[in-house]
């Protein structure tokens, strides 16, 4: 059996490149994979040579040209043709490589696959997936849920919203083991006609898949409850509700130092849980889960968060990997498949808020 | 001149009719205001008597049906044509009442109150508005932010969210007494091309006016900071925005707890903060600030939380008749003819998220 092959973009994160070859060597190391570090080769040599790697199953793929983390994505990509993470999309859409990774820049990322890697039969909107800790409601083995599109579209039409909720549903069927994920739509109100006529008809064609655990739609405030293991919604939506979740905890703790600012046992209790604060930061930063991937794409293509440390490049790798074994995009293909051949056309839909 | 009338829902809100009919009783005790009672004089008049109110300033409306608080509106209105928050509506629309005031079924009023009092002039979309609590990076007098639209429309266009903009502008002038309120958009992202070509219009329309104080985009997670007073986004995205940040501080705590439960130190900081917590939503539960406006008719129609105390009506009543005295809807006709005499057309626009 031909080896696993990642196309690891080594230009992209806030600490590129050393944090990206620590991670890089730390799962070359633990397992048989092979990797094409994409990058500048004076910047990325001394760092392999710190780790003291010498194995041929980590190859330099020579780049001049990266990526700033704040560019215009669409300027960035016309401005730097021969970024890293652009080639490392070439050798993912070549073949050399099965699944391509990247703390980069998000958008140019979302744009680099999407030019490059065809997308899955039938799909016409990649979305890109995120993890957030939940309270863990359905009793999974990790509190974490998987909500898309968190921004890759702002608009998408029913058709879409159908692709990202079984594209959802493999991930977390395939990834996190769970039988039957449980799905929802992420809406403003939990009435099948909420949202207007796209969300209406993408719940007319959910409830109607026999191939799916389509729960309904939830709100805002369900979001945290990890009811679902899926949440899905347009990247409008999704990026403005993953980063309200994402400001709250420090929020609410900063809200409860002003307001009661005068209460001793108050101030004494925040001083007791901060340590604890920090420990929630530090499970919720995604560090542990690796990366977001960006779906419907013929490959995985991962996403790890700017500030990703080593452990944070190694656990994607190690997710990268596993995809691959499992055979996520090929389950992602079967199932998008299987829909399209059994197409429900939508019935009446609804246009404002409240005409229901 | 005319003493202020308000006509008040008696049957709306999980308390009705007892909790409305003592608000009411405690304003125009406090208040030259006049009310007009609206709903079912048996279930009214034992509670006006137990206030032992007999001034002939709080008249009843008689009607004897009103909508159920989880009725779908559409239909509701149908079925009960005759219901109080309608007959509520016609006082306004007839000119008997200056403003509406209801703490029902919050679909149900946007529609009784769209259907039923006309529109400000060039304005095709009314706005359903929520405070919500900030850490008052802007310091102002109150901690509360004022977000639009949470949920009265589902999709608008570019000139409606100006509209939004100019009309939250207006409240936020009047209502909280501040010069120049800072206006932003609630968008995926800071640049001015962000979130496809709605947001991207009404960002170029939103900079060029000279009449509003536009500080640009704002994304989730710098909702809570306060760093705008009036937010602007389509009801969708304002609908899960607000949603999620109502589940947030309970979320989190619980969060902490579950991750947490081992460490005594933080269960005993935990135990320490209930108190606070339970301050933290007195502060964050609406009572205090009325109700939420619906804006963009020519007469004020204000919506208060379901749950709303005694005190919730009278605050409410008495930001109503501030609202009046301070000539808001005049304020918000005149902010939107000035805009629509100077339209700008707006250029280019951006279709996909990360195209830019």
């Amino acid at each position: 059996m031909k080896p696993i092959t990642l196309a690891v973009d080594a230009m992209g994160g806030d600490f590129a490149p050393e944090v990206v070859v620590q991670g890089v060597c730390a799962a070359v190391r633990q397992s048989d994979l092979r990797i094409l570090l994409v990058g500048n080769p004076e910047a990325i040599s001394p760092f392999l040579k710190k780790e003291m790697y010498g194995d041929d199953r980590i190859e330099i793929i020579p780049t001049f040209q990266s990526i700033p983390m704040d560019a215009s994505p669409k300027k960035a990509l016309e401005e730097f043709p021969e970024a890293s993470m652009i080639k490392a999309a070439k050798l993912v859409q070549s073949g050399a490589a099965d699944a391509l990774i990247s703390a980069g820049n998000t958008g140019a990322l979302v744009l680099s696959a999407a030019r490059n890697i065809p997308r899955i039969q039938n799909v016409h909107r990649t979305a890109l997936a995120a993890v957030y800790p939940t309270l863990n409601e359905l009793k999974r083995k990790d509190i974490f849920s998987l909500i898309l599109d968190v921004g890759a579209n702002v608009l998408v039409d029913p058709e879409n919203l159908v692709h990202f909720a079984l594209m959802g549903s493999s991930y977390a069927s395939e990834i996190k083991g769970i039988q039957d994920p449980a799905v929802a739509l992420l809406n403003m109100g939990s009435e099948p006609n909420k949202g207007g006529p796209r969300y209406a008809e993408a719940y007319a064609i959910l409830s109607e898949l026999p191939h799916i655990n389509f729960i309904g739609n939830i709100e805002g405030h369900d979001l945290l409850r990890g009811i679902a293991d899926v949440v899905v919604t347009e990247g409008l939506v999704g990026n403005v509700a993953i980063k309200t979740i994402e400001g709250s905890a420090e929020t609410v703790m900063g809200l409860g130092k002003m307001a009661f600012k005068q209460k001793f046992i108050w101030k004494l209790g925040l001083i007791m849980l901060s340590s604890g604060i920090r420990g929630l930061k530090k499970l919720t930063d995604y560090q542990e889960y690796g990366g977001a991937p960006i779906l419907g794409l013929n490959k995985l293509v991962l996403k790890c968060h700017g500030k990703s440390t080593s452990r944070a490049i190694h656990n994607a790798i190690k997710l990268a990997a596993k995809s691959i074994r499992d055979d996520l995009t090929g389950n992602m293909q079967r199932s998008i498949r299987t829909f399209e051949e059994t197409i429900i056309k939508p019935g009446d839909s609804y246009v404002t808020a409240y005409e229901s």
